[in-house]
């Protein structure tokens, strides 16, 4: 296998390749197939995303993938964002169909007519829903596996409110739906304020959630936007308000993607293979018999799977017989489980469990009687040592940009400071070649731009994917 | 709201409308919003189908949606039945696509060009995969939801063999899984072999599952196909046999989609609203306050809450204070939860609990200690009931064709011996009106046809959704 450091990016493809999460040989760049293994992550990740925005009070639905050109051309920002990369269905059979109509690049044009029949009263009010589906890009880039792709498999919440305030409020939830959801995932970020040129198509602004992944570059994992009456006023989504006058309600969205599968595989990851957090691993335990003469390990290894299947562990044991325990080893510790038992001869006679945690370290060692919690601890440490490597990876990754040469020539991902203006990012990307991110949402410090010296906070740059 | 029985119809749309389960008002006709109580239900609906076959060995996977004309038409007669009813999309960006690119139908056509790099030799097989995706149909005809529609929520499995015979297995265990499903959801059914005209395209032959919705139609809510070698021929899927030869696979295929739900709606609905199957309820037991002075009924509310939750059963209490427990009654037997607990002050005061079924009888007394066996009782005792109710009713929907006069006339599914030939089935076609579904799979009765008089066996006839 490649090895990461040196070359990211061709290890990137060869471990996706390798652990069959997904197949790029799909007769369409940049559509690709979900392979079981890919598809149990993915799973696994939205399990998360579903777990804590409906304990949130979010209810989740589906829209229609197609979305006529009126509907979509009702908020101009919006449809002049999209319409360049907007794939559109325009014949039904053999006829031409009298209206056209685009694949979704995003949902709000085919929610918000919905939004604007639903919404009657303050009582309707806050409306919270959100649906996971796949949205369509038609990419003229370089497509990449889980990056930039044409069929996205896409989280999109969207909700409205009394008013802005209201809708503010929102945002502060979203941030706190980030934080565990990306703390299950162990994934360290930034948040950065997209400047106003770089904001969502219709937003009043968008906060975005960057991470760096390996070799530098940085990488966009999710992102909330208030949108304030922007589209309320164009699709005409009114409530009656207690005072009996009516008012447009304020929306807000959160979206996220299988970008986030990107950023675990890349992050996480190590010249051996993946590695998975607990919480997604569709395998969090293989069990591999090590044979011995004399020593009945099938059914040690079968009473060691049913312990901890009974307490929730997702566990698989290995008895294929036609490969060795040292292939089998290689195997899985690619493929990312965070945990492996093996079972010998010594293990049956005595007991005990030997188990292995992916990360290394030496084997752990307990009595089968043990066994759960001492699973449950491992792989509590596991995680554990997951977040402190890609914190520290992170720390490592965002380096002081204190001038436009150390920009340009370095690898990382950049802080500097900057007064906001579009002449001095502009300054900054032709000289560095590196994209302004926006500036540091939850950064406090102050200082002078680094292009011309007014006063200015904590902005990001970096080559982002 | 309607009568189910004078007006099937109009109850039918009436009951999706007012229970919430799906929008019909998004501006693309036969394109609806599945909303939160409709996506809930569906589910459920795939959470059966999902447990069934994943413990009968098949992987979940996910294509792309877009299929180029390349792919669609390598399989002549698949792309000669789907040619007039796919979408194409023509267009990225501003731009003319130079291939042109059809939504997904169905997806044997994105499929097997992957299974032709998949399979190589014997140990690949079988192979055995699903999805649970989104497919299209540009329907002409008048759209239903839930039963015609052009954006179809469909379970497709796909498994390929190494010789017809095994196929065939594969056949058998499709209908034993199929049994399991059927059974879980209480809908009857008959198992009809399409005739040659009206197989799927491209399968050797074909199975369907059609049951009997109110007012006589019917509607074919499953298919299982034996596709031989004739796709694996085309898209050259070949495999090395242990002799160092080599052949083609043979496949199979299993379709499933929302008709399921709407056969739920329809055949286990009254005239009070829905009545849903405790495995696929939303909310399987709804418990309801009724307020009385000096006893705390809101925390023994939550006390029983909790009880059945910690068993795993799905609970709501409508602690709402703006409406009347009459109200509520209506609103949730509307909304089709199978079991109600109504908890005044003779309930707190005793420590009793008092239930009722959605399909009526008395009200069932308990103490609350008994609680958790008692209501599994009330629903295992409800899911009986709705089995017998729709057998019954299947029973009577279908009736002897002794004539062409009496299948004319009749507003039935019929059975009548048939010869098999395509004369004698535009015969009765023309005369009656009705459609011949194809031979009984399962009934081995002999006769002799009802028009030419030639040996025959038992068809089916009806005028299908």
């Amino acid at each position: 296998m490649e090895n990461k450091k040196s070359d990211f990016s061709s290890w990137y493809n060869e471990i996706i390749d390798l652990s069959g999460l997904s197949d790029k040989r799909y007769p369409i760049k940049g559509m690709n197939v979900w392979l079981p293994y890919g598809l149990k992550v993915m799973k696994g990740i939205d399990r998360i995303i579903r777990d804590n925005v409906d304990i949130s009070g979010f209810q989740e639905v589906q829209f229609p993938v197609l979305i006529t050109r009126d509907q979509l051309s009702i908020e101009f920002e919006h449809v002049k964002g999209f319409e360049n990369e907007v794939y559109w269905v325009t014949r039904g059979g053999r006829e031409p169909l009298e209206v056209e109509m685009a694949l979704r690049p995003t949902s709000e044009a085919a929610m918000y007519g919905m939004f604007q029949l639903w919404v009657r009263a303050h009582t309707d009010l806050p409306l919270k829903i959100y649906q996971i589906v796949s949205v369509y890009r038609y990419e003229t880039k370089h497509t990449r596996t889980f990056i930039r792709i044409r069929e996205i498999h896409f989280f999109e919440a969207h909700t409205a409110h009394t008013d802005y305030d209201s809708a503010e409020k929102q945002m502060v939830e979203y941030r706190q739906i980030w934080d565990q959801i990306s703390s299950e995932l162990c994934l360290p970020f930034v948040v950065d304020q997209r400047p106003d040129w770089d904001k969502f198509p219709g937003a009043m602004y968008t906060l975005a959630f960057d991470t760096a992944m390996p070799g530098g570059r940085s990488l966009q994992i999710g992102t909330i936007h208030q949108y304030g009456e922007n589209f309320s006023r164009n699709y005409g989504i009114e409530y009656l308000k207690e005072d009996g006058t009516h008012s447009y309600v304020s929306q807000t969205t959160f979206g996220l993607s299988e970008r986030l599968l990107a950023a675990v595989i890349g992050i996480h990851g190590d010249d051996t293979g993946l590695i998975f957090p607990p919480s997604i691993a569709p395998v969090q335990i293989v069990i591999i018999p090590i044979p011995s003469e004399g020593a009945d390990t099938d059914s040690y290894c079968s009473r060691v799977s049913q312990i901890l299947s009974a307490e929730g562990f997702r566990v698989h044991i290995d008895n294929r017989d036609n490969y060795t325990p040292g292939f089998k080893f290689n195997e899985w510790e690619m493929k990312g489980v965070p945990l492996r038992i093996e079972i010998g001869g010594r293990e049956v006679r005595d007991n005990k469990i030997t188990m292995r945690l992916r990360t290394g370290g030496d084997r752990i060692k307990c009595r089968i009687d043990d066994l759960p919690s001492e699973a449950s601890r491992a792989l509590a440490s596991l995680k554990e040592e997951l977040r402190r490597r890609a914190f520290e990876h992170f720390e490592r990754s965002i380096e002081d940009g204190n001038s436009l040469e150390i920009m340009k020539k370095g690898e990382t991902m950049f802080r500097f400071y900057w007064c906001g203006s579009k002449e001095c990012s502009d300054r900054i990307e032709g000289e560095t070649g590196k994209t302004v991110l926006g500036m540091q949402k939850e950064n406090e410090n102050k200082g002078k731009c680094l292009i011309c010296g007014k006063d200015g906070r904590v902005a990001t740059a970096s080559t982002p994917y």
